[in-house]
Parts: C-alpha cells; sequence; structure tokens
C-alpha cells in the first residue's frame, strides 16, 4: 500500500488508538488527525503518539484526509460515516471498525454523496480493555479483519480497504454485512452474554473461591457495558438465535449428566475440546 | 511446618507433579516417593525433579511416608486413600487434591484404620492443562485451598493439612465436604460445562474468525474430557442446580434482549461486569 498523506481517525479509543500507532510506527501515513469528543481521550492519544493532530470538529479533522476510519461505538458510526463523506475531500476512501455491519451498511446506504467510497470493516481484536491508553502497534498483527462490501459497492474499493489493513498486519477475509452479523453472533456476540451472565450468576461472597477456570471464562464480562448494549441490540435477530441454540445444547448437556448419561457426556465435552483445540492458544 | 522426611504422592500430574516439586524447592521434604500407574508418568515426574523415587506398587510407596497427598482423578482418590491408609505407617496424615469432596469422604468414612487421619483437600488450581510435564512449583502460591473437615474428624489433623498446603504458599480456607461442593458447583463446574458447550456449538467452518474473547471464553473446554466427566457425575446435584440458575439468568437476558429492554440489558451487563472487575487480572 502507497502510504497516506493524511488519515482521519473518528473516535480514538483502543481501536482507533491502535490504528494511529501502526500507521504511524509502520510509516503509513505522514499525517494522523485523531477526532473525537472527550479532550482528555484526544490527549491521551496524542500523547502515546497515537495520532499527530486533534479536533473535536469532525467536518474540520477530515477536511485533507484521503483515508477515513471511523471507530466510534456501532450507534455512532453511520451517522460519523456520513458526515465524513460529505467533509471529505471528493474520492476519500471512508471504512470503519464496528463490531455490526448490517445495520450500519443499512443507515448509511444510498445516503453518501456522490463519489464518496465506503466499505465497512471489523477487525476482529480488542478485547475487555478500552480507551487510547490500552492501544498498542501491534493490535492487528496476525489478526482477522472482516470486510464487507456490498453488492453495489465497487471491488477496487474493498481492494483499497483491505489493502489498509493488510498493511497493518491483519489478515483479511470479505463477507456481505448480512453474513458478517450472523457468524459474529456465534463467534463473540453469544461468548460475552454467556460470560456476562456467568459472572453475574456468582454470588458476590464465592468470587475469592474462583480459580482460572473462572477467570478465563467470564474475562470477556469486564468490557465497557454501553458498548455492548449497543452492539447486541444492533445484532438482536442474529443474537437471539445464537442464544436460542445455544440454550437447546445447553438442554441437552443437563440432559445427559440428569440421566447419568457419561457417554454422552463424555461426546459432548470431546466436541468442545475438538474445537476448542483446533483453535489453539 | 517442619519438613517431612518422606512424603508420598499418588498420582503425579499437574497436581501431583507440582506438589513434588514444590516440596522440594521449598525444602519441606527429604524423599517424595511417586505413585502412579503409567511408567511414563513417574518417568516424567522423576526426570523434571518431581519425585527422588517412584514405584507402581502403592502400598510400598508409602510404607515410609508420614504424608500421602493422593491426586489421582476423582473416581479413583477414596480407594487410593484407603489403601494409603492401611500402607503407610501407624499416624500418617493422609489428603487428597480432588475436585469433588463430599463423595469422596462419604466413601472414605468409616472404613478408614484405627489411628488413620484423613482430611479432604481441593486445591484451586490448574487449568486446562494435565500431566507432569505441566507441573509447576509455584502453582500453589497465592492460590486457595480448601480443606474439608467432617463432623467427625480432630481439629489437630485438620490443622496438620492446612499447614502443608501454607507451607506450598496456598491460602487455606475450610468448609464442609458439601459445602465446597455447592460452592465450587458454582464457581468451576458451571463454568467449565457452559466454556464446553459454547466451543461445542461453534461450527468448524467459523473457527477461523474467533477472537480474544471466544477463546478466553471457551480456554478450559480444552481440559481433559475423562477427569471431567468423572468431576460433573460425583457433583451432579449441585452441578444441575447451578445448570437451571444459569438457565433462569439467560433465559431473563434472552427476555430483556427480545423485548429491546435496553436498560435491563444494561443492567445485567453492569452485574457482570461489576463481579468480574471485583475478582481482577
Amino acid at each position: 500500500m502507497k502510504p497516506y498523506h493524511t488519515v482521519a481517525i473518528v473516535g480514538v479509543g483502543l481501536i482507533g488508538g491502535s490504528i494511529g500507532l501502526a500507521l504511524r510506527k509502520r510509516k503509513l501515513a505522514r499525517h494522523v488527525v485523531g477526532i473525537g469528543r472527550r479532550a482528555s481521550s484526544l490527549m491521551a492519544a496524542s500523547r502515546c503518539g497515537a495520532v499527530t493532530r486533534t479536533t473535536r470538529n469532525l467536518s474540520q479533522g477530515v477536511a485533507d484526509a484521503q483515508l477515513v476510519v471511523v471507530c466510534t461505538p456501532v450507534d455512532s458510526v453511520a451517522s460519523a460515516v456520513l458526515a465524513a463523506a460529505n467533509g471529505a475531500p471528493s474520492g476519500a476512501l471512508i471504512t470503519d471498525a464496528g463490531s455490526t455491519k448490517l445495520s450500519i451498511v443499512e443507515a448509511v446506504d444510498g445516503r453518501l454523496p456522490r463519489g464518496a467510497r465506503f466499505v465497512g470493516s471489523h477487525p476482529l481484536a480488542g478485547g475487555e480493555q478500552s480507551g487510547p491508553a490500552a492501544a498498542r502497534a501491534d493490535l492487528f498483527e496476525g489478526r482477522q479483519v472482516i470486510v464487507t462490501p456490498t453488492a453495489a459497492g465497487k471491488l477496487s474499493d474493498t481492494r483499497a480497504v483491505s489493502a489498509f489493513w493488510k498493511a497493518l498486519g491483519a489478515r483479511v477475509l470479505t463477507m456481505s454485512p448480512g453474513e458478517h452479523d450472523r457468524v459474529v453472533a456465534v463467534t463473540s456476540h453469544l461468548p460475552h452474554l454467556v460470560a456476562a451472565a456467568l459472572a453475574a450468576a456468582t454470588p458476590r461472597e464465592l468470587l475469592k473461591l474462583t480459580a482460572a477456570g473462572w477467570h478465563d471464562t467470564t474475562r470477556v464480562a469486564s468490557g465497557d457495558v454501553r458498548l455492548w448494549v449497543e452492539i447486541l441490540r444492533n445484532n438482536r435477530g442474529h443474537v437471539l438465535k445464537a442464544l436460542a441454540e445455544f440454550g437447546k445444547l445447553m438442554d441437552s448437556w443437563t440432559a445427559a449428566l440428569e440421566s447419568g448419561d457419561d457417554q454422552r457426556l463424555e461426546q459432548l465435552l470431546t466436541e468442545g475440546k475438538r474445537n476448542r483445540d483446533a483453535v489453539g492458544n
């Protein structure tokens, strides 16, 4: 990828801050403009070297950008994309990093100014931490990014967005926004709900009696609550389906335990172990 | 704790091996006898310095021991404790490291030879790894061990077993075997089942699209399947109760998501985050 002169990042939290750090470390942008609402986050992003300039004014921030990456919470992505498309120079490439895709793409679709180039993205990176202080230049190295072109989109734009993520060290996969949402409901949103429910289900007085198993299984429950409410609401249909499937599976495990069917229990645990071992680390 | 002349460890996997390493590193035993069924495990334990002598004959192995620690899978603990009590010198202290307690204590109760001293234990340490190759001298440092005396037991024996675990760096809490089983059903067995079910619920073709959230939440599913079938079966009643409670909670989360009740969803996620943050790491 040819280095950009100016990249604008809207939202300089963990993801936005890490993009800035990676761009600068890899010399992929001369200027990185950090755009945000809170002066404290902008200052933190500036201090850690993730951005070279900051502003709270989106239109001004994107005015010179050839690439804009919107890294706000999902509920604000669509409006930020539209604002960026109206404020950026004609031909600027715009993408985002939201954890859901269909509602964003639908809200943007047909409302972009003529000549605007937007393709959605979702880097499968991050975790329970948040904020620019947690940003890391290597956050995307070896990680999967899902790029979600629409049927109406241009292949060259999809390629340009893919090239951007690859330049940060990520692996890129493309799928439709709807397919993306169906997949992450299973691989990310359901695990989050289950982890949070497990943590919530543990009586306060037993917390000191938890060990590595509980710690790992519930870790993501520490994630930002507001961000997650938005994500789950935006992907409600697929998450409800994943929850229903998971509930059925739990019922069959319960039945095996209840009836003392050790063979069935062993079979179910073996299926879980096989999938987990296949992923590694 | 005064160092022991000879400690016998029955079962030299992750837990037994780690006890041996810790005893030797802290100079708490002159001789550590490793007792096991498989020559390969005994050799591995010997090679890593966890034991000073090995044998596949339990009676011979415990013949000189002042302390015997039974670290076999839970189904074999009671019979190993009884065999150790019959083979060890009179007055030898015996404990175990099984993940369930009531079924073990009940199987041992009233069948011990006169003068035998047994108090059950459960170190909340370990994880998804197993075998002597994963053993570490610091496995118990700062970890919680639950010691489970019976009403009929002697306080001095409970103190001696507690002193042993504290000498390995652990913190010790005592509770009844039944209370222990109720607690770990919630803090350990339920999370294991949920993690394994989540891993099993993920279609094979989506495994490459998992990220840190899925990895953490499902990590324990890699644990030894046979060990876990035994644990779950031995604690069936409490695990079924924990499963039922968890199912109810998941239903209420599902209802909140279904009805678009964001406030309720936020409240539930907040409860999970509060508990998870209270534990740390």
